[in-house]
């Protein structure tokens, strides 16, 4: 189930909020789902809290064994906000004042609005590059290969657009899900047959229990549409045998 | 804002499926809250891919520097679920029949309908013991401080319950949330003192955007509820100076 994939990334969550269950992440699949399609593959996900040398030390491994790293959380104006200070210890660098991000902000803001809470968003590693927030006024930063987004999901989102240049990708990374009225046990052999048959592409069994239906979506995973029709094909011809119902595809 | 948290725990989430943003997990924030309130922090959360290796790796890290590990997911009857096998090799035991859950499945489905992918559920590292399922008979198991639940949402949710026996736990995490009409920015000197004068105890801010309101939820967690009413009231003190509008408290 090895794949050729050549561009992968790591996704840091930092926040406490996470991790006493407050608050439901979602910015992980708005991520994932945005590199799906630019080609970049989502390697590992890690959810840490807002404590300095944690998110060094976890910053400094990530961004070692991936291609990119993108974290969420801790851009903002309050205590517990200290990403871009922690990015910049990380890579050893100024925490300061970033001149553009500053001039961004100043305009953003109404005279006299600009005060000492929303100035700490201007500070950042002294080589930062800035990643614009047409939302929120607020911009994201990059340093190297770490790209800091806030956690604010609606914000996140908004920023993915401007970021597309910075990012350097495969082919993008296609699915196709087969859903039945079945449940897994009953397919597990003939699906471990066509996993075989097809060792580079990644095929996934996931039970669901939804509106009283109860069935199986099958998710092939490949960058090679051939690939993904040839087991497409081969999992429609078990299907047939099995005389299972086929709910969507 | 160092705690004296005794018990704390990693949550490890296997599944391609969230990696690729497909599926949106929440287990995470299921398990954190019921955690809480049987006093067990969450330190880290880990999503990594069904990959046996990378299994091996971080349950083998996680186990030695966490009270307690929980993972979710690849424990059903298909090739993708290979946590059962992962974790026997993690521990260096014999992955094998469960007696007593190759009883419980035999017991749960009808005559002849207990077939090879079912049987598959009862293989195990040789010393688990079983983590019992009201909802879909098959069980999930713990090794040590490795406890392993099952990916689907409700499923895991109907396992917490029979979970607790084998959890020591410290006093319940408590948490106090007052939610106001304003902006970070506003509040976040005034809240930086008192994250200064309230070192033990954990304060978050989290702007929220929902239904057209823009403000703010303070969030205090300690165990201790004393100190809870402490930063309560010395937040409530500031609020009033400044004139702001509580939402929800």
């Amino acid at each position: 189930m090895k794949q050729k994939t050549k561009f992968n990334a790591a996704i840091l969550i930092i926040g406490n909020e996470i991790l006493s269950g407050r608050t439901q992440d979602t910015n992980t699949s708005t991520i994932a789902q945005w590199l799906n399609l630019i080609g970049v593959k989502v390697n590992e996900v890690r959810v840490i809290p807002d404590i300095e040398s944690i998110i060094i030390e976890t910053v400094n491994h990530l961004r070692k064994v991936n291609n990119y790293v993108f974290t969420t959380g801790g851009i903002g104006p309050t205590h517990d906000d200290i990403t871009a200070e922690s990015i910049s210890k990380a890579f050893n660098l100024e925490y300061k004042i970033h001149k553009e991000a500053f001039k961004i902000l100043e305009t953003y803001y109404k005279v006299g609005e600009f005060n000492e809470g929303r100035q700490k968003m201007a500070w950042m590693p002294s080589e930062a590059n800035l990643i614009l927030n047409p939302t929120s006024g607020a911009p994201g930063f990059n340093v190297e290969n770490v790209f800091c987004l806030p956690g604010v999901p609606s914000i996140l989102k908004s920023m993915l657009g401007g970021l597309k240049n910075k990012i350097v990708g495969g082919d993008p990374i296609l699915s196709h899900t087969i859903s039945l009225k079945t449940v897994e046990s009953e397919i597990a052999k003939a699906l471990t047959n066509v996993q075989n048959n097809n060792k580079d592409v990644e095929i996934g069994s996931y039970p669901f229990f939804q509106a009283g239906k109860l069935g199986v979506s099958i998710v092939i995973r490949s960058e090679d549409q051939l690939k993904i029709e040839k087991c497409s094909s081969e999992i429609l011809d078990f299907i047939k045998k099995k005389k299972l119902e086929v709910v969507a595809r």
